[in-house]
């Protein structure tokens, strides 16, 4: 139910919409500094979830968390050429620490390719220690000339994975490996949202890899958002920092190296991809609140009784829960719960619980689901399920009605207004490029036929997707 | 079993002794900018496991956490005098920024008092809104001159509780509430470190605080280190930051705040608490991994056999369980996993096995006790929890035994050596503390004479400890 008023409707201006949903949901301000950004609690837990359940994922794949320091002499990033050219106008960079002025001026990591290469030269000796498999949750600091919460800001929280093995082959296996296993399930089994996979053009790779994947959203104004990232880096970055290992055939070799990432940037995207006029949607396995739990009526003895017994029973049956705590009329606090995105509301009122019953809202379809009381949890629960399931099938429905295919630039350009479009790869010569980024216009992926991710953009027969984007 | 060689023995040259832990240990590795520190996974995991239980604590005592800027504006430092007068000489300015000179320059967070003080005071309007319990989990950097691996680096990790409250005396009990059931619950019931808690001398005190609570922990070397602090800010930073609330009667008032923190250096003072001549000795719930099982025999069948179903059956109790994967002599295996600080050892041998056993190895003890293969989990489950009990046990008799009453500053310099110092609080004048710092020895907290929290300094019948400390 839209609330005039509250938000601006997404049709009129997607980006107001944004930025009212962003400050009206308690998610996050800007900081004092440019493009700096302070996230709320209800935004943070949403980020804390996303963080245990991509973490969880990337153990899973093997690898080991580290910390490596904030700081990195500017000399590190020059080691590698594309990478410093790629970076160096974003980079903050620190020149008095101590009370005096440095003798290097000291950057704030944009990445940490480059010092965890260093160490990598340290820790590698031998091929018994390949793979190498590290990854770290860190802040980054890139300067943002547009910043924008969440989407784009000067300083991010994210989680970068880097890892070195004694194979080309083995190199791409684990960056498809996170691709797919960590980045691809999390996004749609979690966060509900169905993307493209592919890989980017040469045009669009990270600074100093020689192949990027991306698994690429569709938000509902049909803009592209990349969600996550992958990146094969071949020999360049064991070259330039010397990382080398004795091969068992006892020969001195470089490694091979990739990294990946995914950052608080998803925050947006599930922002972007669920939510409605009336603001966010959460999708119940990320939502730091399932439930709400709202009294119709304040100072009732009997509504009070049972918002008390379903608060317990509720928490008993593993749902995370809230009681409404009561301030403003139950139109504003319905209208609060809504923009907050919380995927069920419980209303119990007088009249209801004197025929025994209470009745749950979706967030999602606005559906009233009256129960009897003693049946809340166990209803809440499957609810929840129905609610995960239908998100992403109607966030896939959005997403393959928006993706159209097309044979010309011209409809390219076309369906690009509000989608996707989807031309041969063969069509899209460096010129063409051009043209389309004249109309803001990018190459989001190359994908093959089926739908699944080329090992090079010099396949065969490969399409690939064209879209404005964030 | 001490293992000549290896490690600098404790006795011979503390320092040099936890330098050669961190080191062979693989806990951690200097960063390249001066101070800063790479964790490396095994260290970086026994900080995950700090993380957690202390969030979890967190939570329970109600604070949300949310994320503030790694930069804050200059200008907010000078706006408490005391406040920035402390961190002043500390900072780390970054003067550059996307490729140009910054109009005001700007700090690297030392703490983040200020730029949450700045957005307290946009979100609380009324008495309602108070409490407002926030943390954070961040990265602060403070430049130091000598920089020891987790006991003192340039860039450490941590988290920072705010709040903010409607009274002096709601500030009060929460910040002991925090530093009770939070920190110390955590040092005793998970590291295994008693420790003197108490508040801190007005010259030891917070820049801007009205009163440090400080958690005291005794190292092997009778020296002290504290471990976590909670800060009573009075209104001091709501009047420079005016963090204003409307009261219940309707007037305008100035909140009361308080801030608490514990950091990456509670790694150091779990090495420097139990470690011994072997290496780390981690208490089992604190430990990345509780069982390490060893083959004494490689490439033998029955063992192999045996070493898989005994760590799918340490698994399945939920044992956090490593298999060695052999590299080098077995001597050598067991001298890595003692450094390591695993507290259990199971050595699974072709001799053994023909009996139908398997021995474990408790690396607090060196005690060995062989078990019936059958019996090998539930043994490890009650083995983990016996190691726990008794490290909690050794490190508080060592604790006591080290703290010794003293009626005399000459005493007390004398205790102080190589213990701490028990003496009346009304024997330390300014002066006595002058001559104290002459001998690097601190006063480290006041008690009362029931070893409980004093209101303040000023109370009767105080006791105070003085020590050597990190």
């Amino acid at each position: 139910m839209a609330t005039p008023g509250v938000l601006t409707p997404q049709a009129e201006d997607f980006p107001k919409w944004y930025q009212d949903v962003v400050a009206k949901a308690e998610m996050a301000d800007n900081g004092p500094v440019r493009g700096t950004m302070v996230i709320r609690p209800y935004g943070y837990a949403i980020w804390e979830r996303m963080v245990a359940e991509v973490d969880r994922r990337i153990k899973r794949a093997g690898a080991q968390n580290a910390y490596f320091p904030l700081f990195i002499p500017q000399s590190y990033l020059a080691k590698e050429a594309e990478h410093v050219e790629g970076f160096s106008p974003e980079l903050a960079v620190v020149t008095v620490a101590g009370g005096e002025e440095l003798a290097e001026p000291i950057v704030v990591r944009p990445t940490s390719e480059t010092v965890i290469g260093e160490y990598m030269a340290k820790w590698v000796q031998s091929h018994r220690d390949l793979p190498l498999l590290l990854n770290q949750w860190a802040n980054v600091v890139r300067w943002e000339m547009r910043p924008r919460l969440f989407l784009r800001s000067s300083e991010f929280l994210w989680q970068e994975g880097h890892t070195a093995h004694a194979s080309a082959a083995d190199a791409s296996a684990y960056a498809l490996k996170i691709h797919t296993e960590v980045y691809n399930d999390f996004l749609l089994n979690v966060l509900a949202i169905p993307t493209w996979l592919g890989i980017k053009p040469p045009s669009e790779r990270f600074a100093g890899a020689t192949n990027t994947m991306t698994c690429e959203g569709m938000m509902k104004d049909g803009k592209a958002l990349q969600m996550a990232t992958s990146h094969e880096l071949g020999q360049n970055f064991a070259k330039a920092f010397d990382i080398v290992f004795q091969s068992e055939a006892g020969q001195s070799e470089h490694c091979f190296t990739t990294s990946w990432g995914a950052s608080t940037r998803m925050v947006g995207g599930l922002i972007m991809a669920h939510g409605d006029d009336s603001g966010l949607v959460v999708p119940p396995l990320i939502a730091p609140i399932q439930v709400v739990v709202l009294p119709v009526r304040d100072n009732d003895e009997t509504v009070d009784a049972a918002v008390a017994q379903l608060n317990e029973a509720l928490t008993n049956a593993d749902v995370r829960v809230t009681v409404d705590k009561g301030r403003g009329s139950f139109g504003r606090r319905v209208t609060d719960w809504e923009i907050k995105g919380v995927p069920l509301r419980l209303e119990v009122g007088p009249r209801d619980l004197a025929e025994g019953n209470v009745t749950f809202v979706r967030r999602d379809t606005n559906e009233k689901i009256p129960v009897v009381v003693a049946d809340a949890a166990a209803t809440a629960t499957s609810l929840l399920a129905a609610i995960q399931h239908d998100l992403l099938l109607a966030a896939t429905a959005r997403r393959d009605a928006k993706t159209v295919a097309v044979d010309t630039i011209e409809e390219a350009i076309a369906v690009a207004q509000d989608g996707f479009a989807r031309l041969p790869w063969s069509l899209v010569t460096p010129e063409v490029e051009k043209r389309l980024k004249g109309e803001a216009i990018t190459v989001r992926c190359l994908q093959r036929a089926d739908g699944s991710i080329p090992a090079d953009e010099a396949e065969e027969g490969l399409t690939c997707i064209v879209a404005r984007s964030y």
